[in-house]
């Protein structure tokens, strides 16, 4: 064991204790007045209501899975591999599985105790000064931020020395990756019911509330407004966190599995234990680059943020030259780490560019609205698929690169890939933190326009809000990238997988030729079921929204005094309403992805003549590319429509006659439709297609014993 | 030379005069009251125009792509092949080139002429009787249907011949390739083009007209209305007829080179002829169909339609069943035919499906307009998405069990997949006429009502409009599993091509390894090219849609007698501006399709170590997969929101107390919102992927000399 590895415990424990002093330093914040403190324990009970009811939906199903699992590799997994039966290995993963799907569960539910608390607490340092705010907001989203990539890194160390990792290296991260797979289940589940729930309630509300009523944004007389609230906690805090948990613990077995062959040859334990050194000291420059974001009174935030963000980036390259030279002695691969980092920054200029209204993609949707919500939504639609061009670009070019310095390493062009993905997923815990930070600034702002609030206090709010917005977009970005990335180490695992399991050693297995016609088949699909899962999810969104507006209109005809403001609405109603929703819509589009893959193997390893694994690592490679696309369109194209929105809401658009046009006028409404369409695209399907990605790639990873016939 | 050929030139000549005939039948027919003459008189002109300038537009890149082609064919390609040195191939390339672009352009010349031609005569026809409209509309749009047809089957074949076919037929189909190209380059231009044209008119007229003004659509008061009559002609008749010709086209040659290894094994040409045999049958079962629509007066004239389909396909069997019995006495063929057959009558039904207000899917649209036009076009989105289901499963299943059944004949699975194309593409001059049908009802329909004739002509020529946009619907569901089917046929004729440059023999070079780095990021580029085509594309039409709408806005400002139909609008303003546009605007995106795998192609033949055609074949492959995918998103989900739209306007959705929701209610104008979007997703950049989708063939397998290292 080499001695730098210490730094893993080390790091692993420095961050949970780094995250407990933040949550007991938010937590002993004071939440402001009654009325806010009423706002924040009703948003609270709400949302943890939702989530024990969704996680007790996915408990049931993770177990079930689970025994399928095992019994399905059990039963069909073929032969022995070094000294392990099937049955063997059958259990382990179905154990494994439950393992990854509790730490996933356990952070989720943590990270969104402390970000709900934090809601209440940052409206009510909002009133004191934009510094505190600032510090309330991001320390709750760090709990969160730093309490899930570490549960992911202990989790995957503590199982990989769990399954003999310390006396048989090269089998261990073969039995680990039902940890992944279990992860990404409940990332799929938890980001699909979140992005469900908060979407319905938030297009609900905004529909009827701003279009049809007239009344603002967040106000209390509108029911569905509680609802929308909760919806941000369990759609982006738990939701994001469960996606971001699974990507370091897939991203890292992937990578130990890409180690294996170089172990083998040289016997230095080091090429697989480095994902997990790297990722020690991403945590540790992450941690130093939280400790650097002092906003100022007169800044912009988002300068503070970035500040810090620029200083992990730093470190994080320190961080890895350390490792590097300490593990392997080897440039090549500092080089492609680099590649990775400078990919996440990269990423964040394009983001910026095709979300902010000071740029032409915004403003050419916002001045489309001038002739209707028909424009507004074509040209929407085509800023969204243009940011594609720039998403396959970064991606493309730093695979190529980083490739082909794998490839100089002497090691291997898809280790090259590996180090790239763990570079760039080495400033996680900050990333995740900045994007925590979005629904608590949400929550807060909605919680002060609730509670009547000062318009001093609602600018400070308000300017954190607009932030939040920014760093959920970079956020997604960076998943997206960051999943693209992943992928082609994925694939490689894969195949080392299916070489290992066939012919009992990597390397041999390692052609997907998609001119095969099962090949090209299982490609086809593969992009179907990415259309499929995408109209599953939104058509959920819209069939729920339907109803909270029903809801709402409903209430407001019942009781008058609802809108004149002398009786409260019934807020337990939308609520219930959208729980329901999240729970029942997230099973079809999440057993769609779960077994659609496992289905085209069966299917395709019983007619004789053709190579179900193949097929298979053509539906994971395909997919991933046509996931990422429709991800990066949704995204970015939803961030858009959102901004060119606000843009309009600022004042920032002039008519023909140089006049400001304004809130409530025509343009306004087309903008805020599109605005409203944007709004389930960038916020549920768009993030559970990351989850779905790497879904795939956990999915095959773990159930490729049943595709090949030895 | 098989005497069964001889039914190939035969079916040439008599579809030829077949053409004739109907054209000089419609012809003589009169064209209504002078207001009707009139006003199809200015619809012409400002067509023919658009047509001319486009074509020329079209015939200079043509020119420059021909000779840039011959250079870089002739400089860049590598070694001799069997006696012609590269610049012999160069050359024949190019002028191969020419012709097809040359026939393309007459084809849609011609077709375009009699359509546009028909449109006041089956406006004056619908005042006789619905069965004369009927006749008038089908046979004008059968002259387009077949003449596109007969010049496909005749410039294949003649250049065949010509190119040394007699003498040298494992040789000459390699150099006709240059053919196939010149007619997809034709047809993407004139796609895109007419499609810009067309949306961009389209949208702007009824925004500015149905929404803000309240007028009817069609008005005369309108100035867009001519500018949209015209649009229907120049993209879906001379677009679409562009499109099915170089379909055709590149089908043909690609099952010829197909065809060259078992004329190599056997020696017997009919495996190499085959193709065009079948086409030949395919052109005189049609006509023989389009004689059995009779239209009684009170029917529906979609079921007259069908009849003559039905006719069409069950004559198709039998004529397969002679061309396989006389050329290659392989009942497993048979039967892949029969699939490729079985395959066009499917997408009917399921095209009928999602399409038509009867079923769920355009009823859930229409619900979803209830809470406004963001839930329209959420659902919209999601029906558009889910039809990838039933696309992908058509494609996909027919694959696999014609190849199957290629396999199975002996031959090889590719060339199963091969008839089976040419199987569905027999009835491809009855559906073409079936398409232009469309565009020639809907002129009449707005001849009629701009000529203000009474209810009861326009309650004939409205219902022939609604059976115009099925049948339209229904040749884009055609078009795309088609493009589908002949997808994997043409993968491997560039495969074979590619063997054949480089070992001179067929069959060696077959492994497409997506495994590889720069073959996966070929892949990841070529989806992204699908979404920036698209984006362009619609881009396109919302830009030049605003400037219609803020033309129009400024007419009725400048000129309120206008409105009041005291004057009369300036039409030819806006007809110049969409003609602008769609010259304009369809340059980058065209250009992006032609150059995009070139680039891609010369770029990594540069770096040493890559596979460039590997990579380019990926690019062929999963940017058809992306492309279909986005196709049939778009092109049945802006049927969907069309028909969601009409349904309502035909009085068929009731609100929750059973009263019929009337037109211009809000109901009604979220439905319009979601139409208009629809638009430019199904007549602009829809249509445009299937071409884009052949285009990508057709370019790889005429450039692969370049993408390879001998």
């Amino acid at each position: 064991m080499p001695g730098i590895f210490w730094v893993v415990p080390i790091a692993g424990v420095i961050t949970i204790i780094f995250a407990i002093f933040l949550a007991r330093n938010v937590l002993k914040r004071p939440m402001g007045t009654p009325k806010m403190k009423e706002i924040g324990d009703i948003i609270f009970q709400a949302a943890w209501a939702f989530l024990k009811r969704q996680y007790t939906t996915i408990a049931i199903y993770s177990v079930a899975i689970a025994v399928i699992i095992g019994v399905l590799v059990g039963v069909l997994g073929g032969t022995e591999v070094e000294g392990l039966s099937p049955l063997d290995i059958g259990w382990r993963t179905g154990v494994s599985f439950l393992v990854g799907a509790l730490c996933s569960g356990v952070a989720g539910f943590i990270g969104m105790y402390i970000a709900v608390k934090s809601n209440a607490r940052c409206a009510a340092a909002a009133q004191k000064s934009l510094t505190e705010a600032v510090n309330v907001a991001l320390r709750g989203g760090a709990v969160s931020g730093f309490l899930i990539t570490a549960l992911s890194l202990i989790g995957v160390t503590v199982i990989f020395f769990a399954y003999g990792g310390a006396t048989n290296p090269q089998i261990a991260p073969h039995l680990i990756v039902g940890f992944g797979f279990g992860a990404s289940f409940v990332a799929l589940f938890a980001q699909l019911g979140g992005g469900i729930y908060t979407k319905a309630a938030d297009v609900g509300a905004d529909l009827v509330g701003k279009i049809e009523s007239g009344i603002p944004e967040d106000d209390p007389r509108n029911p569905a407004v509680i609802a929308d609230l909760v919806g941000d906690n369990v759609g982006d805090c738990a939701g994001r966190g469960a996606d971001l948990f699974e990507s370091t613990a897939a991203e890292n077995i992937g990578a130990m599995i890409l180690g294996i062959a170089a172990y083998v040859a040289t016997g230095n334990i080091a090429w697989i234990l480095f994902p997990l050194c790297v990722r020690g000291f991403g945590m540790i420059a992450s941690m130093i680059g939280i400790f650097f974001v002092r906003a100022k009174e007169n800044e912009n935030a988002m300068s503070a943020l970035n500040r810090g963000y620029f200083v992990a980036i730093a470190l994080s390259v320190v961080g890895l030259a350390v490792t590097v030279y300490f593990m392997l002695d080897n440039w090549w691969l500092f080089g492609a780490g680099v590649i990775g980092i400078a990919a996440s920054v990269v990423i964040v200029f394009v983001t910026q560019y095709y979300t902010e209204w000071r740029y032409k993609p915004v403003r050419s949707i916002a001045e489309a609205s001038k002739t209707g919500p028909a424009t507004n939504i074509i040209m929407g639609t085509a800023v969204g698929f243009e940011t594609t061009l720039a998403t396959a670009l970064v991606i493309g070019i730093s695979l190529l690169l980083s490739f082909w310095m794998g490839d100089m390493s002497g090691v291997h062009g898809a280790f090259g890939t590996a180090v790239a993905t763990m570079g760039m997923l080495m400033t996680c815990p900050y990333v995740l933190s900045m994007d925590t930070f979005g629904p608590i600034t949400d929550n807060a702002n909605g919680i002060n326009e609730m509670a009547g609030a000062g318009p001093e206090v609602r600018k400070v709010t308000d300017r954190l809000d607009a932030v939040g917005n920014t760093t959920k977009a970079l956020t997604k970005g960076y998943a997206m990238v960051s999943a693209g990335l992943a992928a082609f180490l994925l694939f490689q695992a894969y195949l080392d997988r299916v070489s290992f399991i066939k012919y009992g050693e990597s390397g041999l297995y390692s052609i997907v030729n998609i001119a095969r016609i099962e090949v090209f088949v299982g490609a086809l699909l593969a992009v179907m079921i990415v259309y499929l899962f995408s109209s599953w999810a939104i058509k959920a969104v819209g069939k729920t929204a339907s109803k909270i507006i029903e809801e709402v209109r409903r209430q407001f005809r019942a009781d008058p005094g609802i809108l004149a403001g002398t009786s409260k609405p019934d807020y337990a109603r939308a609520v219930d309403i959208t729980t329901r929703a999240g729970l029942r819509e997230m099973i079809a589009p999440g057993l769609l992805v779960v077994l659609g893959p496992i289905i085209i193997g069966v299917v395709f390893r019983f007619i004789p003549g053709y190579d179900a694994a193949m097929a298979v690592a053509a539906v994971l490679m395909v997919g991933t590319i046509g996931g990422i696309m429709m991800a990066s369109f949704m995204n970015n194209g939803g961030g858009a429509w959102d901004n060119a929105k606000k843009m309009i809401e600022d004042g920032q658009l002039k008519d023909d006659e140089g006049k400001v046009i304004v809130k409530g006028s025509f343009t306004h409404q087309a903008a805020v439709v599109g605005d409203t369409v944007g709004d389930p695209l960038k916020d549920t399907a768009g993030p559970s297609l990351h989850v779905l990605v790497k879904l795939l790639a956990t999915i095959t990873l773990v159930m490729c014993p049943l595709f090949i016939i030895v």
